[in-house]
């Protein structure tokens, strides 16, 4: 079996992005769902401009600066109250059901999990702690340190690093197809968790493997095992 | 008056891209709105993503590329005619009414014109054809040449080199706040064409000028010449 450590992208990958839509709906009754979906669409773009124009800065301030963006679009009134709640939410966002115990397998299958995101440090701690996740990764990987956000290949570069393995050596495992598709280029082996039922992006690249859940990532890696 | 010469972005700003949701309708009914603002995004997401990964290809491919995306996505059933027809429109899509006049006077007005683009020579020369703004212009400068999409420098570079002026002797010229905005990152006088009154992006950097058509353009030369 050639994979012998694996990367996990974060936010929508481990963690639901879209579960502060109940908590946005509780402070703009009915714009919940559309708040979550501009949010993440702004958070995504703002990484993508400051990484091509060298002003980055950390994804927490960046989270905070489309929120601010989002409210401001939709024309919801963004309290401090509003934003603080918002942005705590963020830092202790619901995991996905399967998630322990997929993660459990892998780590008893021999396998080194990292994850590898443009969260700052301290989200990504937050977020695991939250998630009761201590100990199943050997690594937190932040672009923060490369102060470039995926799908740079400098942010890419971190895992191989790490593990002192070939890209193509490790799964790179994200819900954000965009993610799959550019660590692909990279060189990556790469599983796209598509949760959404969502079509492949038109990049003419296509990840390695696709499942619904995190879960579909055992069933990968057990083909590739049993080859 | 330091501004010697203009910078003017293409889609959005001299070409009306939205023009295309009234074609979207008459191919999907009820659609058109929710296709030519999803066909936008993605367009743009892709020209940041293959940026990003140093994958380019050019604009008119991408642009297809959005377009088969989009219609999986709102699940419209994509016929070769539609995506021809759609495409086609691309490439001669209606100029904002006011364009002309503006282009005639700041060219009477002693200033250079270059349109600074996306888009590849062929489409813009579609384009410029089609609006009759032959002869307005000095140069179509198309990243094609540089193989990196806005927002990179090397794209914003085309202009200083060309004019051989300061990107601050140029007035760069955009309808989209993010391209406006990250022009003044690097360092041109900016103005922000806001046609739609959409709130300034959060990204800490604001436009030197700002206005609701192209006409506010020679409002803001005019400022700038009698002070």
């Amino acid at each position: 079996m050639t994979i012998q450590a694996i990367a996990f992208d974060a936010y929508g990958t481990l963690f639901d992005v879209y579960s502060i839509r109940e908590l946005g709906d509780r402070f703009f009754p009915g714009a919940g769902v559309a708040l979550a979906e501009l949010w993440r669409e702004k958070q995504i773009e703002y990484t993508h401009l400051r990484t091509l124009c060298s002003t980055y800065k950390p994804f927490w301030e960046i989270t905070q600066d489309a929120l601010i963006f989002s409210c401001k679009k939709l024309r919801l009134n963004l309290t401090l109250d509003a934003q603080n709640a918002l942005m705590g939410q963020y830092a202790r966002l619901q995991a996905f059901p399967e998630n322990l115990s997929v993660l459990q397998q892998l780590r008893s299958d021999g396998l080194k999990l990292a994850i590898l995101s443009n969260g700052n440090l301290h989200m990504l701690q937050s977020a695991v702690e939250a998630a009761n996740m201590q100990g199943m990764f050997s690594h937190l990987l932040s672009v923060d340190v490369v102060k470039k956000f995926k799908t740079a290949p400098e942010a890419y570069q971190m895992a191989p690093d790490i593990f002192a393995l070939p890209a193509k050596n490790i799964l790179f495992v994200s819900s954000n197809c965009w993610d799959a598709c550019c660590a692909t280029w990279f060189g990556y082996t790469t599983f796209w968790v598509n949760r959404s039922a969502a079509p492949l992006e038109e990049l003419g690249v296509v990840p390695h493997g696709e499942g619904r859940t995190l879960a579909d990532v055992l069933r990968f890696i057990d083909m590739h095992r049993n080859k």
